[in-house]
């Protein structure tokens, strides 16, 4: 399945303008052949909404969910995108797969980087929300999550071929080095497919890193963003061309749990 | 602390020869101030010798280790480095460290790789072999160990600031990522020093990368070996110095472990 990614300028607090470049994208996806579009981290509400999070916070059976979902079905393609989950009095950040046909699912965001994002929302226990489209199974985190190598093995072992990463990387060095090497190195220790799709630029109080990539299993990059600006990635997702580097870096079959 | 590490070029199934080599480096260590020297996996014996393990492989109260002891003592620093353990009918890829006034540990290779290693070695259960020298709590994997993240996740969740992997990294391309990428990776997300020492050239059916590294808790690397010939690297290892990454990528405090 070819995938397409959007590394994404949210606006804060913003849903209409934001639910609108999102569809823009999901019909430059399709167009160009993608079977599934991914989305930021928060994508829909904007990293940096804050306050704005309790108005904007969807139900996931709510308004926001169903307007993504017929923009999936509109399309022809599936979405993943990050978005605030409001659950009774609680808000989670999650993220939304949704492939326009009846199927949706959500992940919950386990390991909540910093204090901002602890202020905003509740951290899920660590868990596994895979679907099966375009011949793929597909796992979700988000952001910090994807640099315990811990959750990235909990998928592989589950059997995920993709984990697709939403996230808000900020600007500096410990960006630079995750964007660089990490998620190559948890696609190869994985042997799975990586996408990691960033924000971009400077809004409100947060300067985001850019640099999404997807990453093959053999550590190899198939697309990636550069620092600066929106980019519309694409790249096939085909995992039998890995099978070579399946057999030669056999972490998944050899990995040996203490007794 | 100082330590040294020697990228080395072994002789197959030589042991007098490779401890002389050894014995010079540590020499050449402890004129340069460091109070620890490195050699790469089963340096004592050359990680090539196949049916000659039978016969160089000493038990852990043995001569050879003796002689290391020896070594150790002469020059006023510890050695690690990679040797053929045998213990009874068994022999294991192991790692020890002496530190020349009466204190030996042992590590034993848990994460063989490939059918050569799997003919000559029994793989030991996972298991930490923590030493306290120079003011640093050390730990020991070898090779393939390190490329689990879960291996250096248990030794930096037992309070480890270095660990040390002496290796048999062969040529090729996933040799050139794992040594680019994923050691500075594996001292990132554990806010941890690792030092990688390889040996280096082709000797018998072996080709190796060389490439050896060590790297901060940052992902920086210290010092770094070419591809090509041996070299003795020094590197100062302060963990005082990384305070400000070890806050801001307060990995080992926020991991979550699934209930």
């Amino acid at each position: 399945m070819k995938i397409a990614a959007l590394q994404m300028q949210a606006v804060d607090g913003d849903i209409e303008t934001n639910i609108a470049r999102i569809a823009t994208a999901a019909r430059e996806a399709a167009d160009g052949g993608a079977g599934l579009l991914i989305a930021p981290e928060l994508a829909v509400d904007g990293y940096g909404a804050g306050e704005a999070f309790l108005e904007t916070a969807s139900a996931a059976e709510g308004a926001v969910i169903e307007r993504l979902a017929t923009i999936a079905r509109e399309n022809g393609l599936a979405i993943i995108t990050g978005f605030a989950e409001k659950d009774g009095d609680v808000t989670y950040n999650s993220a939304l797969f949704t492939d326009g046909a009846g199927t949706n699912a959500i992940y919950r965001k386990s390991h909540l980087y910093g204090d901002y994002e602890r202020r905003w929302f509740r951290p899920a226990a660590p868990s596994s929300a895979i679907v099966s489209h375009g011949g793929l199974n597909i796992g979700m985190l988000i952001c910090y999550d994807v640099e315990f190598p811990e959750n990235v093995r909990r998928l592989a072992l589950d059997g995920v071929d993709l984990v697709v990463v939403p996230t808000a990387l900020p600007n500096g060095p410990s960006g630079a080095f995750i964007a660089d090497k990490m998620i190559q190195v948890r696609a190869f220790e994985n042997q799975t497919f990586v996408a990691y799709i960033n924000h971009c630029g400077t809004v409100g109080r947060f300067s985001y890193a850019g640099l999404s990539r997807i990453a093959a299993p053999d550590g190899s990059l198939l697309a990636e963003a550069p620092a600066e600006g929106e980019a519309l990635l694409f790249a096939e997702i085909v995992p039998s061309d890995y099978a070579t580097s399946r057999a030669e870096n056999s972490y998944l079959a050899d990995l040996v749990r203490p007794v």
